[in-house]
This record gives structure tokens, sequence and C-alpha cells, in this order.
């Protein structure tokens, strides 16, 4: 498999960005968090942020049956996830830029109605927010489940872009010297995990939450 | 001004998220650094992320003349600006959430050919990156201003939702006591300045960017 088979996920514009390795689509989607569904309502864009999982090839989101947007049984939609990388300053205002590494997938969702699936997706949604936590807390009982929707999107139709690296300007200007340049890193960070006031003082904190940045490495 | 004129801006779900403050509307968007714009390409959903600007109740965009999404006068969107605060772990799967601060904002962006407002627009996705940008780089050129199209987006409609503190469970799942649960807080941060390899050593640090964090407080 390789990504960006179609005209929509195929880049235009500077395609020296692209990536093409679906290893690269898989680990940028596992190490974000929100993404940004983009889907058509009464014939305009509508761009919502939520969370999300992976299994495979396949991404999964999720809501309440209530939710307008989950309504039907197929939902043509984009599904966009970035992660900022730093602030990159260059001599010429215009040739300002972010390094980044985004994941833009294309498709139609499918809502999932095999129980066995369902359960999956939903253990891969809450699994990305933490690896560990479906096991350590109440799984989904029939109520909770028949109370949400879930939907599945093939990762076939992708593209990955990223901009890494110092800032690119023009000869003249990096002979005029005329301006500091360079790149300020941006990251997200996990800090120390803060129990809920209602928590009963015997508990320690559970493995799968033993490090402060446990979602890195 | 309040937000969520209208329908398709007014929160179908849990609507105690919902803002309707002008003011935290802008705060967010001016704390943000990319946003995720959905408009429709031949009849379907796309969403991108970029860089944007705010100037007082407007948005701005911006990109290539030879970007396929900015080549009509007129391109009706969806922008959403996403900071993740936390993720909340609660006794139940199914009650696992984020803790965040989202705006979207629906309307038709125009192409701006004023020229005094393409450079006032352009100047605030500069400076919206780094305050003192603008001033401290070289600014356009006639050349680069006919190659960037600029769109604004008016900000009346527009919707601000957000989730803080604990997470919210069952009164049995909570008597039970049956999990951990409490808020990891996600955040994010900038670190010291990289300079580009081939910046002359002469440069000091440019008071804009004089702070490891220069985009706080």
């Amino acid at each position: 498999m390789t990504l960006s088979p179609t005209t929509r996920s195929t880049l235009g514009r500077k395609p020296d960005r692209a990536a093409t390795d679906p290893a690269e689509l898989h680990a940028l989607l596992d190490e974000g968090l929100v993404c940004h569904v983009g889907f058509v309502r009464d014939g305009a864009p509508v761009v919502l942020p939520t969370a999300y999982g992976r299994a495979g090839d396949t991404l999964y989101l999720h809501g309440s049956t209530g939710a307008g947007w989950l309504r039907a049984d197929e939902l043509p939609c984009s599904v966009a996830v970035t992660q900022l990388d730093g602030i990159v300053h260059a001599r010429a205002v215009m040739n300002f830029s972010m390094n980044y590494r985004s994941a833009v997938v294309h498709g139609t969702a499918r809502r999932v109605t095999d129980p066995a699936e369902k359960w999956d997706g939903l253990r891969a949604i809450v699994e990305h927010l933490t690896p560990g936590a479906w096991d350590h807390a109440r799984q989904p009982d029939r109520r909770e489940l028949a109370a949400t929707a879930l939907f599945a999107l093939d990762l076939t139709e992708a593209s990955v872009k990223r901009r890494s690296g110092p800032p690119s300007d023009d000869a003249p200007d990096v002979e005029a010297d005329l301006a500091w340049c360079g790149v300020v890193p941006v990251r997200t960070v996990f800090d120390a995990p803060q129990p809920a006031p209602d928590l009963p003082e015997h508990h320690v904190l559970p493995a799968h939450l033993g490090a402060a940045d446990h979602r890195s490495g």
C-alpha cells in the first residue's frame, strides 16, 4: 500500500513535503490526540474536533447517537491530524512557516453495527487516549453501547505532509543578512496526573499512568 | 455581539459547554497557532491545516495563488481552532473525555483585493506566529504580494466550546470505587529558539524572541 492513490489525496502544492509511507501515516495518527473532521451539512462545510482511534488501516470516530453528524449510516468526510513541531522564522516575512506533520484522510466513514467491531473500535479510541485505560476502567455496558455511534474510515485514501528544518530564504536575503532566522521548537507535554477531587486516598497511580510523560517512547 | 447567532453555529449537544463571549473567542484564536479549514471541493469535504491571523472580528487565511482551494473569489468554509488541555480519565471508559477549548467559525471567506487590507491581513498572520516578527524581518515586496492570496472570514458566525475539570462518572461507578480517575494535563511549550545553520554568528536573539516561552503571558 502506498498513500495518495487518488486525485483528492495527491498534493498539488509542494509535493516534496509529501510522504508515501503508511508507517509514517500510522505513527502520526497514533501520536496525535485530536482530529478535525470535515463533512458537508445542508450543502455547507462543517469542521469539528473530536477524538479518534486507529486499528490497522482503519480510523475510528465515535459520538453520541444524538449527535447530528453521526445520524446517517454513511458520512463522506475528510479527517486531519496535525502535529506542530516549530515556528520557522525567516529573513523575509513571506518565508515564515511552520514545521509540522499532518495527515489528511478522505473517504466515506461507515456506521459500525457489528458488535465485535464496535467493541474493538471503541477500545481503539480509549486506548489511543492512554494505552492501558481500557482494561483499568469499567468497560461499556449494553446501555452505553446503544447510546454510542461508531464510524469506521479506511485509511487507503490518505496523504501525509510535513516540513522540518531551518527557514528557506532567497539568496539576496541571505546575503543581505537582514534578520535573525531559525526555528522555535514547539512540543506537546503531559504533566503529572491530577487525581479527581473525589478519588479515595487509597488509590495509587496505576502502572499505565506511572510516567509523567506516559505517552512518549 | 454574541456568538452562535445561527442554527449552524448553535451547539446541539452539551450546550453547557458553549461560550457566548466574543472575548473568549478572540483569546482562543490568538492562543492557537494552526487552524483546520473545511471546504467543499467537487462535492466532497476537504480539511486542511493552515496558519491564520486575526484582526478585530476578522480571521485571515493565506496561501499561494497557485493553491487550488484559494482560486475562487469566495470560499464557503468552516474553520476550527482547538487547544487541548488534558486527558480526562474516568471510572468508566465511556466517560473518558478531553479537556479542551475549541472555536469553530462558519462563513464565506472573501478574497482580499484592497492593498491596504491585504498588507494588514498578512501582517496579522505573521504577527500571530510571533509578535514582533513583521517589523524584524523583510516585509513583502510587490512580487511576493502578487503570489500570495489572502482571504478574510467574518467572526460573526462562530461558537466556542470547552470542557474543563475532573471526570463525570455515574453515582454507582463512584460508589464502586473501581478505578483511578483524574486528569492528565496537556500543554504546548516553546523551546529555546534554534538559529539557522547559516545565520552569521554576530546575531543575538532579537527582543521579540527573548523569552523561551515568548508567546505566553
